[in-house]
């Protein structure tokens, strides 16, 4: 299993060498909140899959697991995957067919804990990102740097919706600073989010 | 005008003194290529006006301009800015309505240009971005950074579809260095680019 599993393995031997680094990112889609602070489940959003996908494989992130229970939703991200990875898409755009294959589906958080900790042989440590600035468990990006650097394996969190419930902020290790600006606005989109938050834990040396 | 023009300084006073860089941003749809390097004009997408003009209000951009030359395209943009800024969308999201305040639509990348001069008084810098290193007229993101923090206009030009056309990076100032990464997969979204760009050159200092 560890082969289809882990795309680096699978898809590039020179690589693996390179990056120690053992990253893991999840989408969130339940629980998360909607504008009324209730717990919801979020729909599948196609620009969300391709984007962190993307993202995933530019920063050597080793699965991208996409958290969803609902059926017809998981259906639907599955349907879109399997167009980029075996249908048209996958002859149309052989980058995007790559960085899409990094996809897999899951009900919920649990599981995908289980499948990272079977794959790297122990639990890995659970960052949750959220857009307020929590005290306990806090973890600032240089910190949060040294423990990507280090290899240990970890799972970082992101939230749709109005962001991550509760329930998975408590589940969570840390609590990752949020992204914040001189200008004083904190409404960013999860894509943009989750770019800027790989980019500060596993980007090149800015020069 | 330059009340109307400003987000800046329409909007948040307090903001203004604390925010020196005179940073704009443009999406450009003309000219950029298509999958087979041919010149071509590309479609509005609704993601890229939310997620890049939320980008914009996050890191104290002053303008966002959408560089578009189609009419029905141009109609499209405009229509969509105004359900957030003046329709339902303003009052279901206030915070979505200050973001797309800040997109202006213009047919060409000279209109915005005499716009950024007439506001600052002086020519921008063009900063073009592109996927591929360059070694002429290369910027490094910490030359980068130095000119934001200088306080100079900026104009930093992002293409859509396969990226900006040879003319936009002839016409440029400096080409910026592309985002690398270890993994050695270049080929993220506008929208990705666009957010891992503007941190590193207007993010608060990684702590």
């Amino acid at each position: 299993m560890s082969n289809s599993f882990c795309g680096l393995s699978s898809q590039g031997g020179a690589r693996e060498v390179l990056i120690a680094r053992r990253l893991y990112v999840g989408l969130v889609h339940y629980p998360v909140y909607n504008k009324r602070s209730e717990r919801i489940a979020s729909a599948i959003t196609s620009f969300d899959l391709h984007d962190l996908s993307r993202l995933a494989k530019t920063y050597g992130v080793r699965r991208f697991f996409v958290i969803i229970p609902l059926r017809d939703q998981q259906k639907l991200a599955e349907r879109i995957i399997k167009h980029w990875t075996e249908g048209y898409g996958a002859v149309y755009n052989a980058f995007r067919k790559e960085a899409l294959e990094l996809i897999s589906v899951f009900s919920s958080l649990e599981e995908c804990i289980s499948i990272i900790s079977e794959n790297e042989g122990s639990n890995p440590v659970l960052i949750a990102t959220d857009a307020s600035r929590r005290i306990a468990r806090g973890l600032s990006y240089v910190e949060a740097r040294k423990m990507v650097d280090s290899g240990q394996p970890l799972f970082v969190l992101f939230g749709t919706a109005w962001g991550l419930d509760e329930e998975i902020l408590k589940r969570a290790d840390y609590l990752l600073d949020p992204i914040e600006s001189d200008a004083g606005y904190n409404h960013l989109s999860v894509r943009s989010a989750a770019a800027i938050i790989l980019d500060r834990l596993a980007g090149k040396a800015t020069s």
